[in-house]
């Protein structure tokens, strides 16, 4: 191994599996850097975080840094997204895309702390995550250098099993996992190479965050009190976001919501097959828009269906630190002011059901609304409405009328 | 009765039940003027048109014009509105919003034809269709002039029973009726007087599409086929537009999906709870935009979902036939020359789930997608993109650091 | 006159000219109520507002409320506006729209304070100064009424008149003056009976803040200096903004900057010729935006200017205080941190033209841009970016020949 | 140098300067195979094709291959950017952007007619044009190899005048030139070394199309009549688009219209300073615009501001092959409908100022815009569209008093 200074070393992503623990080694044979090791427990579940300090250790890291992320992770990163009603291409609600911002903040900080120049993540050269990874930390850390040793450094799946057999690194190997798995408290994202082929269902076995809405428990119901956007009881239960996550998690989970499979449009410019499991997100997102559909202004709920579409797809494009992303949550944070009130949701077979939202802060006026006795709409101002709504139409029409091009109904 | 002239006639909306029955007699009392009805057949089922046309000519019209538009309506205003994926405030698709269209064409030719210059219809003034009916019309006819009985000439319901009864007209009153339904082959819309509040659930008794989603069938699994964004097979039998809504509403009615509970934002200002039922749409839909997540390019996708909002809002807002809603149309329209393939997905207990999807046109490449044997993707590339990709943000966040404004992490 | 106690009275806003002089005598005659005439200074030159008080108690005013805004609305109107590049239709800097509810601001206070519960303007019922008045109003304080005695009560200019001559109001009366006018500070808007032909050119006696650019004096040479958005010295000399837009009025307008001859779509659903001249908001929006344009980052800047136009339309029509707007206001702030820095112009025959541009917080990098020795562009990332960028376009090109639908070059 | 075979020639965009004559040379060394060179006219004056064709003979081509596409590039790329009044960051008109794929679509039709698999550009790795280039060739034929020899091959300046003046080439060689110049038709770009310092302001010697603005000739009336979105005829007399184009850049240009100066954001993220001129398309773009506001309804016209925006953006980034920007020509084309009519415009010092309009299928009415005798306008409209205009803006404010948060007037 080379000599190599304290003030050059690499830190490394670390998540305590093969192709992970063997790059510790890979990196300060091929660099001869030193490599700190930074695990971060964004609520993905597995081993204990102590336990994947000392397999770092074991495997020849300097350094170990670990750290719970899981409330930062579900108020800083989660959050923000539920009140973008974050869901990429419709569907996807950035499980991963979300994590790897909070993962790069812990990276930079280790970085700083133990003198390293360059990060190292797991990657491929082909994916989302290393662009998500990398101009992250460019973004907080514009001198800072990245690598991906399966990328730059040649690290194949095979070599990565025979360095770890022949260096006897403590770490199971395995020559064939059919699922690459990625996942965090909110929500788990499966690949898998049988659903390549798009006409392939997805077979029961790649699911673990959910149970099969074919065969459900009993319908469950819930009430989730919102204050300014911020989920903050479960049935009158105080709760922190991190909790209503986990609590959903499992309640909706338990009834097979959250499945999505779709054809997603990655950020290197190709189309991929995803699945995904994400109850408690979804089940939060659902029940938010419903109440943002009764203390939302319409114009203003109708304008921030834009910005969420652009939120989340700057998002999943890795520029979670970028200027445009910040202005964006000043305008949503803007829109969440008056988001407080409780949704009623029905959990059961697959379907998270709205049926019942109240607010001090709705917009809905039962005495406009109504068609009972005590309206108070004057019906009266709706014909000078229409003439002068439909002014620029008429014009039109009579233009085509008066040019011969009329609509030919 | 005042004497009238042949040319100053009033065309109203006749849907056969005892408000339009009563407004008969009643606009021919208050104005003077002869009235023609117009019944139009978009699938909402119910009554013969022979027997509505004739119950009008018993109430007093002078001519009684019905048309059956159900393949008109399909072709014309549903087929694109499934092209558009159209979903106002991202739920609602726009049943009685697409059928105000294609009626208010048929009021126009009849005023034509019959001699009339005064369009009637039955809506009250808060509602949004007044507006659809009245825009459309003057869209189509600027010279036309628009009526509404219950609005304009104080025809209350109570007033219409009192009518009915004096006069004895061949129609059943019934002094109360706690549903105010509209409904067409795209779908139903249901208001009541106990959903005004807002934490009511729906009971059982508003649905009529749709089956109980908690005790649902056997898994009902369909292949839905696309020529350029419209459905010409299912199951590998070809379909009409007609048909394939039929078929589906049906099939997908039957496993209790497209079931609506929301609050949504009416054009004259206010919000209000609506109830809707759109099996077939809600699943033609779901399949059409997953034969698009595979057809169509990414940047071309997502530019289409801002206009997908725009054109369902233009739309529910009555501008079927504005400038705008053309343009917007020719967009679409171009979108759609590659959006060809089979979906197959499966009906079950509320949910229509998309688990195949194959097409000739597709873009999804199994080589560059891959990650086993026989990837093209070139991963290389990654790091010269990643560079030029990241370089703003890269930018934007040295200038931070060089302002002592950095993130702080 | 009809009796009236002091908590209904009528709050109206006065310019002190003819017909809203006449409109205190006249609104008391036709409501039996008492007036309060309030007369704001947003800019506009002519006459002291002691001397326009004293007319308003004259003509019969039980009160008359004066206010000084003219740092408040360029503080609070103005500015925003500056930051958001403000120009409805491409073109006009929302003169008029933003003095509306800074004045209406005012009505409400002075009826606050002197017992209204009614708000009165001179508007027409055909502009868009009606709608600004009244939503204004009404979204400060949703329980005040609106009414317009031109567009309510019958209030004619020959009405005017005649009231004016019979009851000796302290005012000229003019039978016609060709020229409908309204200023401030920000500019000056004019419309006028020969400019309704649109081929009719302007003439030079509709300018009052510009001098004829054909004729200019020598080219006047500028630089202003911006503290996040807001400039705050010009040639180096310490300015508020409200002397920072009369210092460019007297200098741009010299040099006959600003002059705008368009038609513009109102509120009201009609197209109109409008003349403008708006000489300082011209030149500050053109310096703003230079020194944004080497501030903000790409993607922040491309979505500002859609954030932008929606702006400008919302102010434009009467949504100054709606949610949107305030949402949209928070988004712009955050984007105008880093606007900071110098803008040289030239102001010269109708031009005002930036050549020259130096900030802290630029994210220009000479050398990343030059193509002198000292690059630092790493241009081998290059290929590696094209590759990547050109994927879907390159997919979608395939499927154009592989389905024999080629571009056909 | 090796033997090549017929082939997998290489087809190279040639301009007859000394870096594309070096070139020929230089990739038959480099690569091993035979040159083809592309000449293409997009009206950027200079040499004679004749005497191109032959030089790039004399310098070692096996064909030279070359094309008057001046009528092509008005008709086909100009006028789309026209109809899309397209400048991008609101003032550069695309001018390069619009040529390269023209001469795109004619180095694929060479190297289709002569045997070629790749194609050269001498563009460097650090701007849009590479970019621009590749992506066109590879949209329209996805099989092609691109390469630059500037970036990949090492092309230096240096190294082209030493193999030059070697190889004694017919082509004159000069140590330094400080512009770099690219012109055509629509427009002329200039770069240099002095202007990368963004606050020196550029001398008069960078400029070739327009005269200077401070020294006018007399103003400059012109009418220019438009069909459906196209200049057709220019004071009365038929022109093509290429003849409109001509005698508006001679005409403008004596004004010294057309100049900008700006900082831009490349495609590679980084920013720019840039100096065009572009005085037919600008005076165009005014006159087309002008027209547009008299025959475009409202929302169609602010709805195509942002599609113009991002056709803008598009073409910039080298889309111009890209199904989005398909799609978003079927949106435009379908507004052109009745863009057709006379604009008169004074050319005078710098400034294209519209002051006439005439249209048969102008919005503008007369009767409703007036305030004088003859108005049609229904003034008595305005209080019932106020009323539900505002309504929500109204509840918003209520809900603010109710939750005591009002805005604090």
């Amino acid at each position: 191994m080379h000599t190599t200074t304290h003030n050059d070393r690499v830190v490394l992503a670390y998540s305590g599996g093969l192709d992970t623990s063997v790059a510790i080694g890979w990196i300060q044979e091929q660099t001869g850097r030193e490599v700190v090791t930074v695990a971060v427990d964004v609520g993905q579940g597995g081993e204990d975080l102590e336990v994947i300090r000392q397999r770092a250790l074991d495997c020849g890291a300097v350094e170990a840094y670990v750290a719970d992320a899981r409330d930062e992770f579900a108020d800083e990163y989660c959050m923000p997204a539920l009140k973008a009603n974050a869901l990429y291409e419709g569907k996807y609600p950035l499980v991963s895309a979300l994590s790897r911002p909070v993962i790069a903040k812990h990276l930079v900080r280790a970085a700083r702390e133990f003198g390293a120049t360059t990060v190292a993540h797991g990657c491929t050269g082909k994916g989302n995550d290393q662009v998500r990874f990398e101009v992250a930390i460019t973004s907080m850390a514009p001198d800072m250098d990245c690598i991906s040793p399966v990328r730059d450094l040649a690290l194949t799946r095979d070599v990565a099993i025979d360095y770890a057999e022949k260096h006897h690194l403590p770490i199971e190997t395995t020559k064939h996992n059919p699922f690459s798995i990625d996942q965090n408290v909110w929500g788990r994202a499966i690949e898998t190479g049988f659903l390549e082929d798009l006409w392939n269902a997805p077979t029961k076995d790649v699911y673990v965050y959910t149970d099969d809405p074919t065969y459900p428990p009993l319908p469950d119901e819930v009430v989730i009190t919102f204050d300014k956007g911020i989920p903050v009881a479960i049935d009158g239960r105080a709760v922190t976001p991190l909790e209503a996550i986990q609590e959903l998690n499992r309640r909706a989970g338990a009834q097979g919501i959250g499945r999505i499979d779709m054809v997603e449009d990655r950020l290197v410019g190709i189309k991929s097959r995803e699945i995904y499991e994400a109850p408690g997100a979804l089940a939060l997102i659902e029940a938010h828009q419903a109440l943002e559909s009764v203390t939302l202004e319409r114009m203003q709920r109708r304008y921030k269906r834009g910005i969420e579409q652009i939120w989340g797809e700057l998002v999943y494009e890795a520029q979670w630190y970028s200027p445009l992303k910040r202005s964006l949550d000043a305008f949503i944070e803007d829109t969440q002011e008056y988001v407080s009130g409780d949704i009623r949701m029905v959990l059961h077979a697959g379907r998270a059901t709205v049926n019942g939202r109240r607010s001090e802060a709705s917009l809905y006026d039962f005495n406009l609304a109504t068609y009972e006795t005590g309206d108070t709409f004057d019906q009266s101002s709706s014909r000078g409405f229409i003439d002068i709504y439909g002014l620029q139409s008429k014009l039109a029409a009579a233009r085509d009328v008066r040019l011969g091009r009329g609509t030919g109904y």
